[in-house]
């Protein structure tokens, strides 16, 4: 663990090396529990807690895609090795910061989705894979200039796991 | 808030309704201070902590780009309304989460990266807008079906805004 220039930084909301995080808001949608398929056809509802303001989202209509950040509540595991993909001997094994699975470190799920629109403290949206009740740590908008640079390579593995996933 | 379903979750790592994260790595770099210049020229490793080993990263090498979820730990104020993007009255006023600001609630950053390569359990990382120390949240693979689907819109203001940024 690196620890020059970190250790002088004060850290205010920190006990130890941990940090606590907050729900900003919640998904509503009529999917129940978690599965691996047919999720492009599910509108959601972010709704925003009452922490927050209508004009938290001021602007927001003028981006077609937003970044959502939400927390895997569900997921009582916490994978830290190497494993197959939905445990699923198909696949290879690969560790788990080389996969997207849900019972990872932080539990953190992060998912680009089209704002079809906002309703006053509400976005609803389209392309978000989190069911009903996930709470939301953030919401971001998509630029291009975020988007990645230059070629994109992924392993054969991911295209099979990912058949029918929208 | 919602709170139908949601209720009857068990939420094993929370309190309340808020939820403890834990850094799984660090950023080492040589950029010492938050500017908004030139991240394309740095060159970062990403170093995991003592609680993981090298099969975390098993098949990493075989993706092109990774999401790096990271804490802005330098942010001692969190924005929750509408303000101008840097303070700067040339940008319009937009919501926080219509802006990607670093004061903002659970000061998460979110970024695609260029894996370059593995070295053990390290990381060599370019196109990570992130400061020597940042502690990392999470590591994810890109896979070209989670970004966006369909054309994408963004407002003028943000391209004014990301001129020189990379």
């Amino acid at each position: 663990m690196f620890n020059g220039i970190y250790k002088l930084t004060k850290f205010t909301k920190m006990d130890s090396t941990n940090f606590t995080v907050k729900p900003i808001g919640y998904v509503k949608n009529n999917r129940l529990e978690k599965t691996d398929r047919n999720w492009g056809t599910i509108e959601s509802r972010i709704e925003l807690t009452d922490d927050f303001d209508s004009d938290s989202l001021d602007g927001i209509e003028s981006f077609s895609h937003l970044e959502v950040l939400y927390y895997f509540h569900k997921s009582e595991k916490t994978f830290k090795g190497s494993e197959h993909p939905r445990g699923d001997t198909k696949y290879p094994k690969v560790g788990i910061f080389a996969q997207r699975k849900k019972d990872r470190p932080n539990h953190i799920g992060a998912t680009i989705v089209n704002l079809i629109r906002k309703e006053t403290k509400n976005l609803i949206v389209t392309n978000l894979d989190a069911i009903n009740g996930t709470p939301i740590l953030d919401v971001k908008p998509i630029f291009k200039e975020y988007l990645p640079k230059g070629e994109i390579l992924q392993p054969k593995w991911t295209k099979k796991l990912m058949e029918n996933y929208w």
